[in-house]
């Protein structure tokens, strides 16, 4: 799926232009595919990644499409923050370490707080980390029942991002959302549905085919309806999604420094290398 | 239901003591009920009965009654905005219908969002538009299982109200509230009963007669109390919701005008004349 | 449970080391636990017990603890606030009473907002009241099937406290949150799990092993990325629950000294009275 190629001629530059090396981006029947492609590393995302979804969604949000899709190559959709990111420590130590990846993360939540058009989430199988966090910013997501839902943030001595702070309590209120981004809960596809975090499930054999049928259909609609309607429904929560990113981000670039969450990426690399 | 004539003589006007071309309001067992009573046009809101009902929602709020319910004649509790009202063009033009149009939507959320006294909706049957889309403002709503909930605003170029693109999200979540608000989705009564916009639903057969049930021992309940903790309730939420009904409304001004949405409107009627 | 005594000697003052009327305070194997403990008044809060309970949390969010419990001795989990509160009249009237209570509701209420810790309910049977409403602020609830959920507020001619005017619309929709707190609707534990009040519930049988077994693996995890997560989620919400429970406890203030609501209360007593 979404690897068609280009359909669309269009004066603006497409989605589709671009080369990426780590993302597939086409545009087809009025809907830009942004995929996911390392499907080795289960789509976990790199820095480089970070700023090519980045770059994506800016021309998906001016090129000619009515709808924007996020799924991923192969198994998994997407199992979060590649850990790598944090063995490669810069000149300035881990503090300057720590303040990038702070700003690359708060920028890459911001290119989906401020996505103008309606984005829609194709979740192929598992989802880990910031991968399940921004899904709150998403204006509908489907999942194969093959998916689950997983951010163990307080396992790896981390801290929520992705706007999940205020956008899971407000969604399933914050006994659930504590058992989720406290305690390291993983849902199944079902859960995340009756949670409001999916907005329906499909059957692995039929998944591609019933939502590609959907989508196909809303990508007829008025176009601009469309994005005046979403930025109207994102209008009424925008300024308290940037606060809630920028609280997280400075929360998590402390965390980033402290014994807790250094003892446990070391643990986590030392168990990978005992396999 | 609700068409047996006011039971109570009160010293305040009662709703019941207003004469109504497009509602049926009475006041008997403490409760006041407004009934939508344009049956053979499926209930649908014309000028007129946009300012009935915010004059039966002003009375409802000074009279006797404890709670005010809100329920349709017929199979259907409301079919919407009536299509009707966008074709009879004033003198002033198209941008005056839209101005006009949209100061009476405005004036008619504001309506609810205000409104002192516990409001039930008693849903007999298919919603359709705003007549969904204001549910998120009701203290409690049954409906019968025959019900269905749709808001096809894409469908016609136009975009969400009621102060649906606050409620809608807080209550159900972005992807759940984006199936309905930016794609059409039709729900049944099950389907909005899980998502919080229903409170319960009932077997057609015995849908009027427990629901009547109830509400007269909701009634009894000391009246003051039942107000003064709805307003209590109303008031956390209460500016954001005046903020959402404005935005609405301005989009909406903006849509009416647009190509998109003449043309959908157009393509309604051709579709109707054809038949 | 819970009863086993002080399992860890801390530099701090542990919960453990205080003594309690109305509660059992321990705190072994990082949990600090809280166990309300008038079993045979069903576990009815007191003005002592309210003091007992703010005391108690404020040792708690400083002791070596990882995660704190609230949970009941007996098979009541709590069944709100003790009646008799209303009944001693002190020096300065009904109207010092009014101001008393409303003083020792926003306190107390205010322990639970600003709790730094994670805090887990263990709600062993039902619940009634400000016990039921607080649970908006807890960060998972785990209940037995045989806890119900109910606050007859109205009944009672009162008005909603624990900031539940704010976070059940928030968590279940108004709808629903009117249903339970306008019309005085007794939940079981699967529909409050539905809603979003319980995170899940367990068979009598085994839930106090199988909650106990989650709780000694939360209590595992790192303790600053618990904290400081659950500090981040609060701060999304902190401002606005202070100003909903400041707005509750002045409403309930007033009820206080209402016709309606001193003739529901001595209703109860004759009601008991004569029994």
């Amino acid at each position: 799926v979404g690897a068609e190629g280009p359909a669309q001629a269009t004066a603006k530059p497409s989605g589709s232009s671009a080369a990426y090396e780590t993302l597939l981006v086409t545009t087809e029947d009025n809907i830009t595919t942004i995929l996911l492609n390392r499907p080795t590393k289960k789509n976990a995302i790199t820095v480089e990644m970070y700023n090519e979804i980045v770059k994506a969604l800016e021309l998906a949000g001016k090129d000619d499409s009515v709808i924007t899709v996020l799924t991923g190559s192969g198994d998994f959709y997407c199992s979060g923050n590649d850990l790598n990111n944090f063995t490669k420590i810069p000149d300035g130590g881990i503090e300057k370490m720590a303040k990038d990846s702070g700003e690359l993360l708060r920028g890459f939540v911001k290119a989906f707080i401020d996505f103008p058009k309606p984005l829609i989430g194709v979740i192929n199988g598992p989802a880990v980390g910031v991968s399940v966090t921004l899904l709150g910013l998403f204006d509908v997501v489907y999942a194969t029942e093959r998916a689950t839902f997983h951010t163990p943030f307080s396992q790896l001595g981390q801290s929520p991002e992705g706007c999940s702070s205020y956008t899971f309590p407000k969604m399933m209120g914050t006994a659930k959302a504590g058992e989720m981004l406290l305690f390291n809960k993983k849902l199944t596809a079902n859960e995340a549905c009756q949670r409001g975090l999916v907005t329906e499930v499909f059957p692995d054999s039929s998944f591609q085919t019933e939502v590609r049928t959907r989508l196909k259909a809303y990508a007829q609609l008025p176009r601009n309806s469309l994005a005046l309607s979403k930025q109207l429904v994102r209008a009424v929560d925008k300024e308290r999604l940037h606060a809630a990113n920028n609280q997280e981000v400075e929360r998590l670039m402390e965390r980033w420094l402290s014994e807790e969450c250094m003892n446990a990426i070391m643990s986590f690399f030392q168990a990978r290398a005992r396999l």
